[in-house]
């Protein structure tokens, strides 16, 4: 939820005039995103998303996701569109910042997650990944094995505070990931974050993917485990089965899953809730006190490791 | 800058459900206004504004706000109109929260105020004026002389720590005006906050007004002190004379002024410039360390208020 930066009337007007947009007939800073600071624009030719990158995103990776959009965009996936400057630029510079133009997506997230959305979500993965297999570029996963390292580290002093004996702990996960961390199953572009936050309805219907500023190259099956532990858990922690079923089933109705992407399955779910219980202890641990977002609660993602640690088999998750 | 409650999708279009205005098409949480939370909402029927109305506006002042809105928009103010349900109602209950959806307005508020927006403020105050003229309610204004008292009282204590000798000197200055407060010149609806923030252009065209919450029944001629003290002083603290009598004479062009009205405007500035100064001064003394908006500072107000300290005669603001 955030407007870092302050953009004045004359300032979006030259900047729009670079595009064949019209007259801006609206401008609002949106109260979303806790990376980077986002206005709805409406113009006479439409309504689109302006976005200046603030210090979190590598102003080195925005080609990487800026052209990823626009190429999955053209292979028929629902996802912001960066505009051209009729001088044909998609990264240019506002307020001192980088900053890009994207088409608005019509469509809801949906807070209450049923059956019918996991199903979509499921299928709507596997045509993202589809649509990126002849994606050129390559992004290594800042999020995986070493960066896990990094966020073991920094939060390593402070981790009891939250939870006694939860350094210690993650720890022997880490080390236990690390050992075993597959590197050949098949891989591609992923969405990485692909959180209810991130995919619109429209009534029943999946409407679009936004947010790809976290994509990268990597095993395609942990992308699924990502929306595992995203989509398929209850409030109270536990595995709605019926869930994780539709949302595999879904994404078998695109692509089907190798036997050693199934086998892998447990332990991709693993790294998947170490990786955001990592991140979200960090946040926890080092947010700023004045900051107006509340950092999310990293223990969802301890319960959803521990019960992980538990499965033997992808049947477990009703996957046949 | 705020969203202060979240709204789910579901929540959200069993609210919209209650309209006629087809299917919900986006919701965004926009980045605005400092007292409630409000989301820009796309349907099929077109653009609308929901606001939350959060603790500190007075659900009992709810009425005549929403109530004035649809009265000047009916006489041709452009401004936001509060929906009706089906069932007729304006202001309903959502999360809790006392809640309306009003119309969309374009525009955007201008950053860099020229001479030719000032000419269109004053205009369209003056038409804003005779639009209420025959609106029925009453709500007194809270912010004035009774209200600057309390102000003073919550800021004594610190006010010295914002400047040297600033506690003694508002005490004085209350005292001076509350001693001489005019009390016999011509009333109605006022706006009472009409800053750049809240006026809309489009082009060179002024395009509407929004954020009536500080609308009250006062001295027509204290809304244009308000206009004169947010519009025409330059950043460095001197007026723009040039602005100034731009102001007045768009007012003019609607509404003369009565000579008694003139004769109190130095007096009416220094009393507008006291509200604000007072109000930001408690906000600075009192905001909590978490909060994401940066209170405005005080003193900008303590130099309009001097300059106007210094001013015999309406002459000196440009007035013929």
């Amino acid at each position: 939820m955030a407007v870092y930066t302050d953009v004045s009337d004359d300032e979006l007007k030259a900047f729009v005039a670079a595009y064949d947009l019209g007259e801006v007939l609206s401008f609002q800073g949106i109260a979303e995103g806790v990376e980077n600071s986002n206005f709805a624009v409406r113009t006479s030719r439409g309504s689109f998303i302006l976005t200046l990158y603030e210090k979190r995103v590598a102003a080195a990776d925005l080609p990487f996701f800026l052209t990823l959009m626009e190429h999955l965009a053209a292979r028929g996936v629902s996802c912001p569109t960066p505009l051209k400057t009729r001088a044909g630029e998609t990264l240019r510079s506002l307020m001192g910042r980088p900053a890009a133009m994207v088409t608005f997506l019509d469509g809801l997230s949906p807070r209450r997650i049923a059956v019918r959305h996991c199903q979509q979500v499921g299928a709507a993965l596997a045509r993202l990944h589809q649509a990126g297999a002849d994606f050129p570029m390559v992004r290594a996963n800042a999020l995986s094995v070493a960066g896990w390292g990094f966020y073991l580290e920094a939060t390593r002093a402070q981790a009891d505070t939250v939870k006694p004996g939860l350094a210690e702990a993650l720890a022997a996960e880490y080390r236990a990931l690390a050992a075993r961390w597959p590197s050949d199953l098949p891989t591609g572009v992923i969405h990485a974050d692909l959180f209810p936050d991130n995919v619109f309805f429209l009534g029943d219907r999946l409407s679009g993917l936004i947010d790809f500023y976290f994509a990268c190259t990597d095993a395609l099956s942990y992308d699924l485990a990502v929306c595992l532990n995203a989509w398929c858990f209850e409030t109270d922690g536990s595995l709605n089965v019926t869930k994780a079923r539709a949302l595999f089933q879904g994404y078998e109705t695109v692509r089907r899953l190798e036997p050693a992407e199934r086998a892998a399955l447990p332990l991709l779910a693993r790294g998947s809730a170490l990786r955001f219980l990592l991140t979200r202890l960090y946040d926890w641990l080092n947010h700023p006190p004045e900051a107006f977002v509340k950092p999310k609660d990293p223990l969802e993602y301890w319960a959803k490791l521990r019960f992980h640690q538990g499965v033997a088999d992808c049947a477990e998750y009703g996957l046949a």
